[in-house]
């Protein structure tokens, strides 16, 4: 009879609590469980008081978001009531045990499978993750992260945050800050030839989020567009999910071709290109090639989506301008991003438009997610005006050109197994075996041992030759070398057996 | 002859500078034109070095970026050669004469407006916007920013910013972080009866971003759904852009109705609706209803998205739980957000899915935009996790309940020009006119003095009856009271004229 009295910890000490993680699901529901046939068994007697989630938390030696969890659910199910500050209590009268309450772990198991959408099962070819992809060598396009100064980020972002009155904390433009549109449009402006005001700048999240919004905006859904093949697979499913027909353009020595493109869909409206350093095989697209594309974009009425995804790095030749710079019929849409140059969870980057896409571009974002965070915008546009920014790509450059080296240096010892992509710019390279093999076992074999070389044919919309990308920023050399030995085996292992 | 030797800054005294904004275009414009003039009239010699930017920019009285964009302009166009280290040349050969550069300020004024997509046309409808919107009474969903502990939040942002490792630095989960989805599970569980593991939750930027993954999911191109009528137009929007056909239901006093719905569109697929606290009208979704949409979901495999957008707001009468929390089916999508119980610009929403859909979204959000950024994430986790999202939103509740009986009180002053809608929860309320007039007209007249007082018709799809929609979070006491003095007045005038 400890009709409202409180519970004793001694209650629910038989709870079976074992090393799971923390925010794994199965403990908090095991709590739930518990609980819940403690209040159905009687050994919690209606009317008595539960202890805190912290007392409980601390007790089981849990979280108290796993104890809050499974309190939740009780008062979901109508087994327990909280009473506003006065705490939990038992139901006087719970839920008949014939009406089972649904099952909270696996309510959909003894269900068939529900077919959701053709969209949400053409996503299934690209996987999201669940966790961190901290990234080993030879990640592609994940820059190092020890050189950011992130002493300085701290510093600018503590005074966005102490900047006096609402601005930075309410809604923001649609288009981001004026002061962060500016400085890219100066940075676009020095460091890569593009011309534009401050007004054709639209912050976005990602170059993802950048080429759905203006993809948009200049096609139809069924409209043709043309890719890379092979290319970069994230912007072919963005594509995809604005309701485009893509159409892959086998890429050579000189980048896109649009001979080649008109050869296998003459009809596209919409071309996406990688001009400065081609993803994933890393060739600059020719002046010729450019100027027969804008030709195409000025006289078919289409359109070009120029993702400039790692056109900041450059370590030898001359590098061409954006193809943006080149535009005099206000076709190109140039996209950049910060998410590689500084760090990948910034998530800003930047659509340049032709002027009377600004105002369309600006509607776009609205609609999709109201505008980016102002505080990081107003911190990164100090950080480009102050001149780190550019500093920041001064010491990367460094940096990268001499894990360039070093990789080229180990790709040496692979002899005659491969032959090695450009490697003038940006944040990897891509080799080519030079015998028959399956690139994606010798890059599953380089996985089982902790080496990220991925295989060139995950690029491919059309079988090609096989190869390995291999990104160079996020390793230090040495660690280049040992990963290169992993390389090695497989590619060996995989020669063997040729 | 000053061949090779630097450009004095007398060279471009000239420049006719005067005070238009830092940021504005036509600054930079003109330093351009200027410079670009002296080198095709001679004045800057080819090979002679121009000042730093840094030294033009202090001379001139204009920012660094301006100068820098406009030398990026001359580089862009071949007038200028910078060379890498040693600063920026007027070129050996700058582009003849006869070939005029494209303007940079107006390269299309001479072209016809071209057509956009279908889909930028349908955008025009809910334009974004450029500036910030502070937001006067009585804008709606803008929560009051003096009352979020700022101090908190910084140092909640430094401390994820120090943490060591590059966990918070690199590409994040798609989902969110683990600890902010155990953080969300635990209080949608415990504030809004919502069942869920974290597993199931997935972190967006936005309410807008939630629905347009979650729908992509659930529906083809072509598809219809319903929506409120009144209702938020950018999740129609949004929708719309996702290739649904979009109907609206009429709502009454007792929220969405299935039967409604059936009558116009009975081949649906998706229901949209706002259960807790209608939007705009503040209604709250009777049981009856909620069982009879449950059912229809259940039985014609049909899907719901709940909006939650406010619902963390109840000042009087026993709240519901979400329609969630009765879906024994998993046909319900839950979204709540941060954007309003905290502070707008912090751009972090929600949506908790059935288990079945948990992939399928995080694929959808991978192709997205990747994730969310992840520093934010860390602080948002700790911030709710210590204790301070449950403080904050006792601490707003007394005040917006203090706003929202401010307000009912102003209304008196209308005297029976108004029905007041419910006004248990929320941010906001309605009123509805008693009068015939157009909303429009009074809105336009409160908005030249100041005051937002929304046109509910600004909500609708199909014709209504006249009212406002009032937000009466983000104006403190004496802010309401004397824009009501505004409203009244507006209100008379046209009452007068009818």
């Amino acid at each position: 009879m400890r009709n409202k009295s409180s519970v004793a910890l001694a209650d629910v000490a038989g709870l079976d609590i074992d090393g799971v993680g923390l925010d794994a699901q199965p403990l908090g529901v095991r709590v739930f469980e518990r609980l819940r046939g403690a209040i159905l068994d009687g050994g919690l007697a209606a009317g008595s008081r539960l202890p805190s989630s912290r007392v409980m938390a601390g007790d089981l030696g849990v979280s108290r978001n796993t104890v809050e969890w499974a309190y939740g659910q009780l008062v979901a199910e109508g087994y327990v009531i909280r009473r506003q500050g006065a705490g939990s209590y038992v139901a006087e009268a719970p839920p008949p045990r014939d009406q089972p309450p649904a099952s909270v772990d696996a309510p959909l198991s003894n269900r068939p499978p529900r077919t959701l959408s053709s969209r949400a099962k053409a996503l299934e070819a690209y996987p999201g993750h669940r966790g961190l992809s901290l990234g080993a060598a030879f990640t592609p396009s994940l820059p190092s992260l020890e050189f950011f100064p992130r002493a300085i980020w701290g510093r600018l972002m503590r005074e966005a945050m102490r900047r006096p009155g609402p601005d930075l904390w309410a809604y923001g433009p649609s288009n981001g800050l004026p002061e962060l549109r500016s400085a890219i449009a100066a940075q676009v402006a020095a460091g890569r030839g593009v011309r534009c005001s401050p007004d054709q700048v639209i912050v976005a999240t990602s170059t993802q989020q950048a080429i759905e919004l203006a993809a948009r905006l200049v096609t139809e859904a069924g409209d043709t567009a043309w890719v890379e093949d092979p290319g970069y697979v994230p912007s072919r499913m963005g594509l995809e999910s604005v309701g485009l027909k893509v159409v892959g353009v086998p890429i050579d020595s000189e980048g896109f071709s649009l001979e080649a493109g008109l050869a296998v869909a003459p009809e596209a409206k919409l071309c996406v290109v990688t001009p400065s350093h081609q993803y994933p095989l890393g060739v600059e697209m020719s002046p010729a090639r450019r100027e027969a594309l804008l030709a195409w974009a000025r006289d078919a009425e289409g359109w070009i989506l120029e993702d400039d995804y790692d056109g900041d790095y450059r370590y030898s030749g001359r590098p061409l301008a954006a193809l943006q710079a080149m535009d005099r019929s206000a076709r190109v849409i140039y996209i950049g991003t910060f998410n590689k140059t500084l760090f990948p969870s910034i998530r800003i980057a930047f659509a340049v438009v032709p002027e009377d896409l600004a105002q369309p571009m600006i509607n776009a974002k609205h609609v999709a997610d109201g505008h980016n965070g102002t505080l990081a915008q107003a911190a990164l546009a100090e950080f480009i005006s102050a001149g780190h920014f550019a500093t920041h790509l001064r010491r990367t450059r460094a940096a990268y050109d001499e894990r360039r080296q070093a990789l080229l240096a180990a790709l040496e010892t692979l002899g005659g197994a491969v032959t090695i992509g450009p490697s003038d710019g940006g944040m990897h390279l891509a080799v080519h075996f030079t015998f028959a093999c399956d690139d994606r076992e010798i890059a599953a074999a380089c996985g089982r041992r902790g080496v990220e070389a991925r295989a060139l044919s995950r690029y491919r919309i059309a079988p090609g030759p096989p190869g390995l990308v291999l990104g160079y920023a996020c390793a230090a050399p040495s660690r280049i070398r040992s990963a290169m030995a992993v390389v090695k085996d497989a590619v060996e292992a995989a020669r063997s057996a040729a």
